[in-house]
């Protein structure tokens, strides 16, 4: 039998006792599957008293993780601290410094020093994984990296952060309005007590980064991202939504367009036939676009212990088995600069939703504003939701809901200053962009 | 830089000819991914002078690919030839046994002689790779082998059949009869003029067979397949599927149960709010449950010619950065006798739909032969289909549709023969598994 890989892993959590507890029950097949056992030889976590279920006699007890991260006896380090710095950040740059390959789940870390550390990784000839990052236990790393090496991919996108998909899920299913559903995500533990890190985009933008970065080629650059939010989604939009043949997911997409790569993160509509539409719940999924392909999707859990224990298993597997890929999919030497494709150009159909004063010629002026941005209208409604044949004593604004040809960010934006200066409407316009597919 | 990965492929069809495009058009990424070039260096097929698109002045033409397959000047060998039979399966053990490494799309071929290939890949330590020959472009052979290498998996399974999948979602979209949808197939190329082996289901029980075995570690096994097509499914099983919330899919299935592994193809019905379910025209899908997680569902195109072709070169580009894992996953010495589970103890729900004759005590004779099976029934209905209030004149057989719970396939069986007995059924009853998701 060849020699076992020796694992040294810091963090013990909900993923990693799982990790301990995934390798001790898999032991025989996962030494089958790579041709040589995997040891956990020694842990690292915050405190060594605290009940994991684990038997922790079993396990080599080491204080420091920077101390683990380059103990001799260990080959690879696995890193389930989270933190984008330190000590996940000193060790993980330890480790590979002295020759260990790497397997770590933490996105935060990955979207900041993620180019640097792959470098350090390719210098010391090092495996550097991190399928657990994105997408939970979803092999969507593998498939981008490795299962579609000759692809050229146009398009990726997906449902990236599972506590906005169980908001939205929600709101869409029973009807109940986005802090009521918000309080319900955090009852269950699907939403942290300060949601803002979910509910804002900037979980899924981390993520889409790396994901960009693997399909494109394209350095990370959290920053050329686009950033949008779910607070502003009403109960209102998403029955506009069903009523039009779409539902509203926070999408992450990663786009190469003639003028770069656009990175954006927002509620969008999609088609209620497409495959993501479908997802309901904490479930996260991806779509690829390739040349000449029809698109493929990978659908499943985002995130829970076992299924993020399964990716980073996975990850040290491969390790196991000597697969050494580029961490993100290409030489770091060979990724390019990501061209920002600016927001303001991004081409697509609109949904938009306005409270328009019922006055005389309202409809006529809003029209006008959209025709002088060249915006043609796939369709326009103005009526309340409802029962039709309501009492019409009561006069307030009406709902106005515009849907758009493809048409430019620039236009739309505007068109809708030009209906607010003519004091046509009431309140803020509600503007939901619609992803083809 | 390293040495070019020299490939030498056998068969120019549409998915040959589109791997040739691809590795040309994609070179430099694939250079950068892998580490090396990928170079085909020559190509065999049937017809030299064939227009297929491609420059054939720039490929060495070798007439023989048993010559091909062992020509020196080649690392790995392409076989896109297909046939269970020679010249693939000599040409790629020759193949093996000159020490170079085989990628293969020939499900049939696997089927039959996968295992003893694999351990002729494994003696000569070289790669068996065959992504192409399952889902076309969907990467679910490297997910089973790779990517959840640590998961214990209790069941896969998926549309695996895009012409079954295309004629029953035509079926149910257009309410037209089965022999129009397969005569549409026919036309549009998806369905061959002879189209037995998909729709009776043979083409999906081989792919199931190596998904089984990468999903099990057992040795494939073809025969241990029950199998039924769906040229029995009319129109009025689509409409009280849509009725009861499910949709009909030729599903592929294999499970693990106490009794063995069960596998099996056929028509099932699958909730309508379930991924799979969702999967409409010649699309394929899989889902794989795995214990302690929920369900992973991959979505993608099952054939065509860039789909396949990109699965082929994402081998081939395995092999050019020397990743080498057993072909089933295990080493073939691993895999285990597969324990059949018999059939007639397939445990589930079951759609039963009989025409009944229009005399008093049907009914409840039906109901008396399942009691009598100790058959528990989730609903029965007893209507003609569409608008009702149609004229009473017409008492023709009425049909009863019947939802079982959880139920053995052999009480079923007893329980509708002894309802034929009864001479109270016009015709052979239908019926259709129900599988949980």
């Amino acid at each position: 039998m060849v020699a076992p890989l020796k694992v040294g892993l810091a963090g013990l959590g909900t993923v990693g006792a799982s990790v301990v507890r995934l390798i001790e029950r898999q032991r025989d097949v996962l030494s089958q599957r790579c041709g040589r056992p995997i040891e956990i030889v020694a842990v690292s976590a915050r405190s060594r008293g605290k009940d994991r279920g684990l038997d922790m006699r079993k396990l080599r007890w080491v204080a420091d993780p920077m101390t683990l991260a380059t103990d001799p006896a260990i080959d690879t380090f696995v890193e389930l601290m989270g933190g984008e710095g330190d000590p996940a950040h000193s060790s993980i740059t330890a480790a590979l410094k002295a020759g260990k390959s790497v397997v770590t789940a933490n996105k935060a870390l990955l979207a900041r020093h993620g180019v640097a550390l792959a470098a350090l990784a390719e210098k010391h000839r090092v495996a550097l994984n991190f399928e657990a990052a994105v997408c939970g236990g979803i092999p969507i790393i593998k498939t981008l990296r490795e299962g579609l090496a000759g692809n050229a991919i146009t398009r990726i996108y997906g449902i990236l952060n599972g506590t906005c998909n169980y908001i939205l899920s929600k709101m869409e299913q029973e009807k109940l309005s986005f802090d009521a559903c918000l309080k319900e995500a955090q009852r269950l533990g699907y939403a942290e007590a300060d949601p803002s890190f979910d509910i804002e985009g900037h979980d899924a933008a981390q993520k889409l980064s790396i994901l960009a970065s693997l399909a494109f080629g394209t350095r990370l650059d959290p920053k050329a991202i686009y950033v949008e939010g779910i607070t502003s989604i009403d109960t209102a939009d998403l029955e506009w939504a069903d009523e039009l043949g779409y539902r509203i997911k926070l999408l992450g997409v990663a786009v190469k367009t003639a003028k770069g790569i656009e990175q954006r993160v927002h509620p969008t509509m999609v088609r209620k036939d497409s495959p993501i539409a479908q997802v309901m719940g904490v479930t996260n999924a991806v779509t690829i676009d390739a040349d000449g392909i029809p698109p493929i999707t990978l659908v499943g859990p985002g995130a829970g212990g076992m299924a993020t224990a399964s990716s980073v298993v996975s990850d040290i597997a491969d390790i196991a088995r000597g697969l050494r890929a580029p961490p993100f999919g290409r030489p770091t030497a060979r990724l390019t600069a990501s061209r920002k494709a600016p927001m303001q150009r991004h081409e697509g159909g609109y949904y938009i939703r306005l409270l328009a004063k019922d006055k005389p010629g309202t409809a006529a002026t809003i029209a006008r504003r959209l025709a002088q941005q060249s915006i043609s209208l796939e369709s326009i409604v103005q009526r309340h939701l409802g029962p039709a044949g309501g009492s019409s004593e009561k006069r307030g604004p009406v709902p106005v809901i515009l849907v758009t040809y493809a048409t430019s960010e620039d236009a739309v934006r505007k068109a809708l200053a030009a209906v607010k200066r003519d004091r046509v409407i009431s309140g803020e316009p509600q503007l939901i962009r619609i992803e083809k597919n």
